[in-house]
């Protein structure tokens, strides 16, 4: 590239962004980790339930939450990683069989953006010349995938069930140290609830979303689901 | 384009997959719920609880779930369609305030793929031509962001929450006929593996994975997440 071009392009920094892939499964384990388990306990609180069996229920709602993430999560970006491997098996297939359908498919691309015959054609030979680079366009410009990370599928989905049982605990705590559960969900509340809106406000810096709205509408989901929880469990067991 | 280049695209078709939202919402939302409120569930009826209590929690967390994940969904959802709004803002500022810097960009983005500046020169030009078309062209290639559906987000959030109300009832069902949970239980097994079994196959279908090796997985997480629960409910409640 000519050296004026590049550099404009160093003194020049664009400011997107980019939420890491561990940041994004933090948050949805301890989005859920917090929520559920609060609920639950408080709808069996309200139904007259003991501490112990308020723990039971919630402890083993944890385990079995943080699994189902973890292992779901786990699966489906192997499923992914599958997915991307086959096609890209397929592109390779249709440039070697078909190489004029694929040149013509990079010209569609090209001219949705208005480009001319005359404009993009030398593009189209010069990615022809280049069947690895050819490659490389068709997955990312035509199919919008791209090449995950083989790793990434254990690592997501160990983050996603740790962060799920964080936040778990956080609303069962005061179960394990309170008898009455009538006078533990008190405690209960109030820790999830600050639990709640700061990490919703975390939530809210990271993705550079507002921070305040953002703690706020994080608290409303969990008093929302445990109004229910509670609403349910008391007709269910008056 | 070309007439000829247009055939040769009419007439190939690309088999390429790509599950719909509305699949991969209903997908997210019965796994979890077939999941987890069965692992629960067994749990507490291997801690010796009635069908009441049992019922009571499924119940409680099946709506605290649902609301979690259904307005969870529904608010990253919009968070991505603000994200791309500020995203598509500043490169459009961008694209006036310093168009020779996003040219440069352009540049970088096709010599990426081996094309050489006499080859991408007139494509940039091009582009430098048509504000609108550079800033879709930005928005995908250099930040690979798809617009999204603003309805999108509330249809979402929809599908996964009722998936969940679903996938819940499941093995909930038999402990609203059978008052003793260590006889419920059995039936919820069976029932709640045979729905593993077939949901995920169908999942294998969808997602053209292979899909009896996927009803198996569904299955086991099934089993390891009851397993979990089953296994730390009698601990906290022998």
């Amino acid at each position: 590239m000519e050296p004026e071009k590049q550099t404009l392009l160093n003194h020049h920094t664009e400011k997107h962004f980019t939420a890491g892939e561990v940041v994004r499964d933090i948050i949805i384990g301890v989005s859920d980790g917090l929520t559920v388990p609060f609920a639950l306990a408080a709808g069996l609180s309200g139904a007259n339930a003991t501490s112990s069996i308020v723990l039971t229920a919630g402890i083993a709602e944890v385990a079995a939450g943080a699994i189902s993430m973890g292992l779901g999560g786990y699966l489906a970006a192997k499923s992914e990683s599958d997915h991307y491997a086959r096609e890209m098996k397929r592109e390779q297939d249709e440039i070697i069989a078909v190489p004029d359908t694929e040149a013509a498919e990079v010209a569609e691309i090209l001219a949705q953006y208005g480009i001319e015959a005359h404009e993009y054609t030398p593009v189209v030979n010069a990615l022809r010349r280049r069947p690895q680079a050819w490659l490389d366009f068709m997955m990312k410009f035509e199919l919008g995938l791209e090449k995950p990370d083989p790793r990434r599928a254990l690592h997501s989905a160990m983050t996603i069930a740790i962060s799920y049982i964080l936040g778990g605990l956080v609303p069962l705590a005061p179960y394990m140290f309170i008898p009455r559960a009538a006078e533990a969900v008190v405690f209960s509340v109030v820790v999830t609830l600050v639990a709640l809106l700061v990490f919703g406000y975390a939530k809210g810096r990271f993705t550079d979303n507002k921070p305040f709205r953002s703690a706020f509408e994080t608290a409303l989901i969990g008093a929302i689901a445990s109004a229910a929880a509670f609403g349910l469990a008391k007709a269910f067991h008056p």
